[in-house]
């Protein structure tokens, strides 16, 4: 299945250069990972020595200098030939906030070698047991210790802990309830989980997927004050650096799930003969496969659109103030709507595979109960399907507040 | 609700005067027409002399010479205003297929005329009681006469007979049974309804909308042999001429629709009170709206990608048999797919905004089950949805026939 | 279609005994009415006649004493028919309430008269600009003097105020800020309209539907104490008595009508020919039939189960306060939920009529479209679907309240 | 969450039963089982010594002789327990077969056996690579050889083959293009697994749920003539004993998923506090439980109407002809349907409890992603519900066949 975006010559060769790379590491390599609850480290080093993993970075510091476009279709790809491309995501969203808000000091010291591939980025510890949806609730703390901090709180639901290098630590420098504004006194961290080892307990938590999520207990973790991510109590602003970005390679990935799912379900309606026909002659089972595809074209474009929104706005190098807010307005509500739509868009595809699929949809071989709980997991995270509605109604539809 | 789309200077242009415009003609206007059943004559007079009724026709004959995409503007905002633009749609795309297959001599002698306004050609004779989603089928048969044809016949929906002076009938001149495929045989006629009253019985059929649409028996109708549309037999393929431009048309006005109901319901539900608050603050109330706006932004990119392909087609002067046949496939899928997402889009929409309002939604005054009626008309003219669905099953994902 | 519920012999006699009466008052009947926008007086003379108006009038005052589930019958059947019960249901209701909480004066009073056929009592005066869903809102004010209640107020779509002898009209006589408990303050009255006449400015409000509902600007009038219903204040405790009813009578039209499209649905695609072939034979056309079939048969049980609570708990003479308590609390669950299934069944029938007959659906003489929008309002009316979900998730599911 | 069914009180003592039962088999044992992909042997013990296992087996060959009811309320607690009933179900729908179509010496050979528990009849080999929907296409062969049949065969999708002591194995005795109606020439089996051991080879599945499937090679299987179920090649028309039973059972498997699926999200959204409220406050939570749970209402109604049937029909002793088959037709239609609104039900509340739980909906700990996927299974098996749509459109509604 093609795409049906109009690609620059370098997207296209992104995309072919992916394509070649995930022939080798097709399905038989993620049901492998799967059933060992294994990190896909191999296919990681292929796409950092591609130079892949590492499309935020600018010249300056050894990277392509490419955006969200070109992340976007390097996730697509990996998940439409029936990878599991939540493994590699983190790297390119944090890149995308540090690549913008970090000083020049932390963005020389970690950068080059991330461009390299000899250090990954890909863990973002910020979701606690009390503060899922409201990030503003975290309760881990940092307090000054001369020039380093001291960190210490509890984290569930933090991906990649044991496969990265670093990690982007959202901890609070000023309790909830002594700021006026309940986004003020968050603090964000770039730690070395090496050199943490000691300080965070890890604990694996069992999921339906592969998903190599964690439960932290931090206790006393040093970090030095040069690791902090702009100003102190700032975070919560640059924080929301990362949310645009995500949400549109979380819709991206969705993308290529649903891609993934269609292209099956047709090659198996065409071939699977019950009854003396073809199961795809069954408009049972076309019209669902052919409205679910309508789906993916018009999904597919609002997300392209909104990464193309973001690049372009990430270029603008002056500007006055209130292009800007109209602009990162404007990403917001295509951000968004794009990761509804591609989230919708997939979950419906997933489900008509199982259907069409019948029994063998169970098995594993198929991969498709596999892909179905991966991309499930995108209706609720990063963010709920009922929290972008509500983003959605109040600030982009204007209507009051439903909390 | 400002459009997503972005439009050249004078595409702009055409919005703010089909906006200007419809300030006159306001729902009192489309309400009144309802209760009698009214064309809107008026309207459309001054939709001629803004030169916005032939944006199809070309600078020689006295027209601008533009595309589906203006057409498409100038029938979203007659639907986005709370007008019906179904009255207005016929003209335009019997024009595109008028100036692709028509002889020249046939063009000098009705275009320039249509360009001035002076004449209409709102009104396509192709439906019969027992043809309707068949085409071929059809039965009323031209037979030839020195230099006429002789046709008689009877049709049935056959919109706007009686607000128009020219019609497009289709004919067979040679019988189903008696042609190797079923395609052939079909020929185009352009008649002079004024010239051919005695000869068409006309009846009114009572619909649950004002969509001027009637049952024609046709007896000895005489039309000379020059107003042949094209070569005598070849009709069918002329006609697919009018499929696609009309399928993009049609996407456009549901796109108008969906926008109405959409507004109309964030400025109900922003105001109306019940229970001490605006029920816009319920998620029950404003999470519809959000979900079916996405739905809205996805297809209307969709549709205006299908009127761009499609007027980009057609100014490809010179090109290789095989680019055209594959642009020619890529506007068929583009155009079904807008076809079916916008209705789909704008049937939600429209009952979403019968819930929101609650018992007035059944109310006259606010327009609401008048435009909910109205819309649903295309769902399943001029293609059904389960047709459309049959068509991206078939042609576009390449599974087989289910009929 | 026959009913999948198990009758009683009366049961029985009653469904047959209305068929055949609607027989002689068909689809031509209901359409005439709908153009002239007229009330069938004289079907509701017939029903009168046969006894069948009263049902739930008791013996000593001259009815047959039966329940819910012969109400539901009549309505169910009507509607299943083509017709549109909405013009006779309040009566039942009203009578409902009237049997329960009035005065053995009031009910000696009316009660054997509209037994009769010589008095109606269709209308319900409750709905203000103000105050849809918020009954407590209301404002109609009426003001003791002497012997006599002086009542002004402003109402609205109270229907059949021009096709009823006596209203039932619901008013504040302590007004809203001066309650502790929002529900207290309420009184009911029993009005007779052409006494009434002077004081009451009555305004049709045009409507999609044939739905004979209006506005009424209440000036003074004048009603007797004696027509009070129960005590004062305490009326909307009363009004609690008609608002299960009233639902499950609601939901019994609903079934009505859903067996009505399915019927019609399956039948046009029977005999619809397209491509060689009955287009029932078409999964894109049966499917959502079989479908929407069997959510018909689900529907039904509960409807069916919710009259029967209904009609076992009026039969309970004498029983314990918590028995009662849970009793009244079921039936409010089956009631609501009743609704809810009927409804979406019934607008899902709706559509699929209205998808399967394609443009013949829109045609007056199909009757598709009127039924189409007369089954619509049940959606909002009396009580919208979004506001029974809440209740099933308060009352029934004990989850917070959402507003 | 209480039953809506009226039970026996002996129906109401299995409940108590098999729930006090199950509360010392909680979710841990099923986790457990399903990390280990383990069968539930020493629960299903349990039931076996409790005399629930032998239900359907009537009393002169020392079971119970209850029904399908029974069987329901077993499967049903077992389900909304948190557990998986599919482990045990098909003991029910084939000792109903043998029940009514196996010799009495057959009967009298196993069922006291399985009535004390010391043999178990969990599997049924039908499936056949080849052979999914279309039961007749099925190619194990059983040729005659003296007192013998010989047969060799391949079979998929086969459950519980290494957790049963008796498989009900289906073949053809007669080839399928040597039968004049397909439907002739099969003849089933009860093969005495140890017996078999050598000649079957046996190969796992691995699955998306803990489902002990099996391939199965067979080959050169020695099984006494004795053994044959009814007539020699009158197999089909048994086995069509067996369906509506599953159906049956299917659907209250379905009922039990969806009552613990609503009791999980209801319990889970009033304790989940976000932004300082329960998340069940929330509309876009609350009302989708409200809804699965109305139609939760409908489908147990239809289930438990369609066991009554089955029960009420299995009870008459003598029979006029056309009353038996209108009988067997009602109960068709009503196993039919509920399977299908009892699964499509099911589905929709697990899809609600997945989306209610958010992140923590994918951790093994919740048991929300096992039931998901356990649940997913009984869309397409034993019957899609595709096919279900179309019996019910061609059996009960007596459109034209689609296939």
């Amino acid at each position: 299945m093609e795409s049906e975006k109009k690609l620059s010559d370098e997207q296209a060769l992104i995309v072919r250069t992916v394509r070649k790379l995930l022939a080798k590491y097709d399905s038989r390599y993620w049901r492998k990972l799967d059933r060992d609850s294994g990190y896909p480290s191999e296919l990681f080093k292929q796409i950092q020595s591609l130079g892949l993993a590492s499309i935020p970075i600018t010249n300056e510091y050894g990277g392509p200098g490419l955006g969200a476009r070109e992340a976007s279709l390097v996730l697509e790809e990996i998940n439409a030939s029936g990878g599991n491309a939540q493994h590699f995501h983190g790297q390119y969203y944090l890149l995308f906030l540090i690549s913008k808000c970090a000083s020049q000091e932390l963005k020389e010291k970690y950068l080059p070698a991330i461009a390299k591939g000899s250090l990954s980025l890909q863990s973002l510890g910020l979701t606690e047991p009390e503060a899922g949806s409201e990030s503003t609730k975290i309760k881990t703390f940092a307090r000054k210790d001369g020039g380093n901090y001291i960190i210490s709180g509890h984290k569930i639901f933090i991906s990649r802990v044991l496969q990265s290098d670093l990690m982007l630590l959202v901890t609070r420098t000023t309790p909830y309830d002594k700021v006026e504004k309940k986004t003020e006194g968050l603090t964000l961290f770039l730690v070395d989980l090496k050199q943490a080892a000691g300080s965070i307990e890890v604990q694996n938590i069992r999921t339906a997927i592969n998903s190599q999520t964690f439960e932290l207990f931090i206790n006393d973790l040093k970090v030095p004050a040069s690791n902090v991510i702009g100003e102190v109590g700032s975070g919560f602003k640059y924080l929301l650096n990362v949310l645009n970005p995500e949400r549109i390679l979380i819709a991206a990935e969705c993308i290529g799930d649903a891609r993934w799912f269609i292209e099956r379900s047709i090659s198996y309606a065409k071939k699977r003969v019950v009854f003396n026909r073809p199961i795809g002659s069954n408009q049972g089972i076309q019209f669902p496969i052919a409205s679910v595809y309508s789906k993916l074209l018009a999904a597919e474009g609002v997300t392209w659109r909104a990464a193309t929104m973001y690049d372009e706005s990430s270029q603008l190098e002056v500007q006055e103030k209130t292009e800007e807010q109209s602009s990162a307005k404007q990403i917001g509500k295509y951000a968004n709507i794009a990761k509804y739509l591609a989230s919708e868009c997939s979950t419906e595809a997933g489900s008509v595979a199982m259907d069409v699929h019948g029994g063998y949809g169970m098995s594993e071989e198929m991969d498709i109960e596999r892909k179905f709980m991966e991309n499930r997991l995108y209706r609720v995270a990063p963010v709920s399907q009922n929290l972008v509605l509500s983003y959605i109604a109040h600030s982009v539809l204007d209507l009051p507040r439903s909390y």
